[in-house]
């Protein structure tokens, strides 16, 4: 039988981010630490990215997806696992299954990219797409775990999804000690706040100075806006957004709390300024970075936040990106200023 | 006064490389070593990918380049450098020259990608285009050379450009062995041989029983015919070929003995074939590679060798390639059964 811990005040230790780490190291790449001659030069600063775009299922996700489900027992795996999501947690969650031999099933949106219904698809999971403007994904999740006894493994809500996005955090911190250096603030995207808070407290692990923030895309910062006020806000989520894998306008009960205690505040992007960073990943980093992979490198380029003559760390989350959207954004001349 | 090693049966030694990678160590990244589940699935084996497109100036060439610019006296930098390049020979001066605060003259053919001339052009250094058709580069390099005392580095016959290359050789083979893994198959792209020639003599010194091969555009394989005829031979070049970077029709002059020493074989590769293999590492690795970087790959994925049960290398040798052609590769669904 599985435990789960303590959801009161829940969040992720030293050790728990350890048995983590080592539950996931022979499924997950550690992936490198690069650095932009170019970007530090534009900044003024040190930067460290880290490309989780070249993880396996090609995000961040696959952490926390392999935490949960490499912590079910026989009977649960025998039943399977159903979860929702945009994309990425669904390719992770598919990719796990498919490597544990567990069934499972995705709800996605109707208006998901194709790369990522298909990914989810080509690994065995069974899709199951829902109208997000007349459907409440968590409940059809609900009544098909009722019905098959499948276990729900949340996209962001989650225990052992928010410690296992937590190894994240303490393999950077790690990376940036082996180079000889501490890091004075990390950028990280955010939808739901399963990364950031997860992150945080693995950063903070080892170096509990540096300044965490949050980075959404503007309309759907319901972190910021939360973490400002001091309670968990909606955004107006009235606009639309080309960061499809972000479009979660509040921050989850789990994940603000741990955010509110660990992050010193909540930026937001636009979407000319996420193509930007795009295009210079694109050209100067040569990775294939997704929208919502993208704000962090977007906040700093943009010059959202000032880290003039600081040791930075930036996340590039993810890079499931349809091939039409990727060509039109780096064939696309800006005609502001940006 | 530089002391130009003999050239009678020149080859990279383990000592020289050894050197050279000291040398280089401060401006060259060691990239990192990146595998797919996915291609160590199609081909049932195990592949290691080393991206230099990751590498400064988007491409392996800075490691030959800064081996020579490095090993400039002070009266030799006073003069400058002046050399020819498709463009990431030209890129690689550029950069290095910038660093070293050296100034750089850069012949490239008209047709050159323009990512490529104008990274040399932002990095400052002096593009004079010429055509390809009537006017030798050579000769022109000759000229400007002697007018202003500026030293010629070659894009590939060159002692030094050669063991700069070889790094990459040694350095896959060290990070392969830090793996625990030992090499039987690496694939190299290729043009005038600078390359494969080094990274063969690098990936001997530490593991003298692995397979090398070059790759080539077809059409321009010279380095094929050569090896199989056991003489320099140009090929026909009489097609065209993505691949920008690799339209040199025959081997050099010093690169060819350490090939036919070092190579157990020559591969060719279409234009189909490259087109599928950056769309393959676009979608499964999430990296940018130009054509002439996609070659190795492109090799393994036509199944133009076989390499089932067997540990290999393949280097994606570089990512500089223009937008409107990344997309427009990334965009097109292929025809026939590729």
């Amino acid at each position: 039988m599985t435990v789960q811990p303590p959801l009161d005040h829940f969040e992720p230790t030293a050790d728990s981010i350890q048995a983590a780490r080592d539950r996931i190291a022979k499924y997950a790449v550690r992936t490198p630490i690069l650095e932009s001659q170019e970007l530090n030069g534009l900044l003024g600063a040190r930067v460290l990215i880290k490309p989780e775009n070249l993880q396996r299922s090609g995000s961040f996700k696959l952490r926390g997806a392999l935490n949960r489900a490499l912590q079910l027992n026989t009977a649960e795996r025998d039943c399977g696992i159903v979860t929702w999501s945009s994309g990425n947690h669904g390719l992770a969650i598919s990719f796990v299954a498919k490597h544990l031999g567990i069934s499972a099933t995705v709800l996605m949106p109707y208006d998901a990219p194709k790369t990522k219904v298909e990914g989810v698809r080509l690994n065995g999971a069974t899709v199951r797409l829902y109208d997000k403007t007349k459907e409440d994904r968590e409940e059809i999740g609900a009544q098909i775990a009722a019905e098959s006894g499948a276990v729900i493994i949340p996209p962001y809500d989650d225990p052992y999804v928010i410690t296992g996005q937590a190894t994240l955090g303490a393999e950077i911190a790690h990376q940036a000690a082996e180079m000889g250096m501490s890091l004075d603030v990390a950028l990280f995207s955010c939808s739901g706040g399963g990364l950031v808070s997860g992150a945080a407290c693995g950063v903070h692990t080892l170096m509990p100075r540096a300044a965490i923030y949050s980075v959404e895309p503007a309309g759907f910062d319901g972190m910021a806006l939360s973490l400002a006020t001091g309670e968990r806000r909606k955004a107006p989520a009235l606009c639309t957004s080309i960061c499809d894998a972000l479009l979660v306008p509040a921050p989850g009960k789990l994940t603000f709390p741990i955010c509110r205690k660990h992050l010193a505040g909540g930026l937001s992007v636009v979407d000319d300024e996420v193509k930007e960073a795009i295009r210079f990943a694109y050209r100067e980093l040569k990775l294939v970075v997704e929208p919502g992979g993208a704000v962090a490198l977007a906040a700093l380029l943009a010059g959202t936040i000032d880290i003039t003559g600081k040791t930075a760390a930036i996340l590039l989350s993810g890079g499931n990106v349809d091939a039409e959207k990727f060509a039109t954004c780096i064939t696309t001349v800006p005609t502001s200023g940006i």
